[in-house]
């Protein structure tokens, strides 16, 4: 059985549980705090150099990092990682917005809040991620004033990568009252019959 | 013919401009200017809404943008990006690391130093940047002393999305010096009959 190293309420981690829970694949769940130094241990390293959850453990002992590579490995050959060359193509690109643009501001905003209890030495940091983090929302939201989901009309893994920590930018600090395409888009994904909840 | 709109002493332009060069794939380079906000004009949100290049102009008109998006496209059915399903993901792995763990401080550090001619009040910035950034070449560095390339033991978009920054660390501010199986691997890259220079 698959093992996912993680912490529930990491978007990170819920990225995988999610598409784990839609495809109906029984996995095994360790919880791993950060806080604790935990992805710092030599054990953890050994599953992960780079120190991050989640990790994901194959039937064949092989280890696999990086939250969006698991995405693909996992949807590879499933409605939710479409086969035509470009489609795939957006979904990365979406993927790779979400890790560069979308994460680093709204995530680790609510990192800072939520788990760190917002420090205030970590004030200017925090101001510091509220522009560009309203900038990847106000990109999202533009894309899908005119789209049900991210990329070819139906729910993909672009959709849960960028879902993940979007449902909880409130958490983050960030006010998503006025992203109306968004909002509705949130619900979308939450009223698939298979969702599951961070913590469901 | 393929359009590639960016600056070719971008790295994640770059990207693009060696995988292209590999194929032999010809392209039209539209070179766009940062530092004159040519990513911020209406025409160029047009193309790429999220403001960054490189975009990849397609030959049906469509766009697409985010650097190691381009690569798994021009990638896919060839050499450069594994069929097998598991050795994708670990390219993917590679890739996204590269964008999260690797780009904001190693690619960052040189725009500071290069493009904005190292400003006093970026001192701090850089500084914040250098214990990340030395932990990921310390990732690199492992991952290289048992391998030739970063996957299944051959030249793949991992290793083109990881060389166009690394090559240029130094002009970041990372010495490079102690970290011998990764300019054994920067050596390699180079020494592919159609490799080509940032600036080739």
């Amino acid at each position: 059985m698959l093992k996912v190293y993680g912490d529930v309420n990491s978007g990170n981690c819920y990225k995988v549980k999610l598409l784990l829970h839609l495809l109906d694949v029984p996995c095994e769940w360790v919880n791993v705090d950060i806080l604790k130094g935990e992805t710092r241990t030599q054990e953890f390293l050994a599953m992960n150099p780079n120190g991050k959850i989640p990790a994901l453990e194959l039937d064949n002992g092989e280890f696999l990092s990086e939250s969006n590579a698991i995405l693909c490995y996992l949807g590879d050959g499933t409605e939710y990682l479409p086969a035509d060359k470009l489609q795939r193509a957006r979904v990365m690109q979406w993927l790779f917005f979400e890790q560069y643009s979308h994460e680093p501001n709204i995530a680790t905003s609510r990192y800072i809040i939520r788990y760190l209890g917002r420090p205030k030495e970590r004030e200017a940091d925090l101001d510091a991620r509220s522009k560009p983090g309203y900038a990847a929302l106000d990109v999202m939201e533009q894309h899908l004033r005119t789209r049900q989901y991210f990329v070819g009309g139906r729910y993909s893994i672009a959709d849960i990568g960028l879902y993940a920590y979007t449902h909880v930018a409130e958490e983050g600090g960030f006010d998503l009252s006025r992203f109306e395409a968004l909002r509705t888009w949130l619900g979308r994904v939450q009223s698939h019959p298979r969702h599951v909840t961070m913590n469901g």
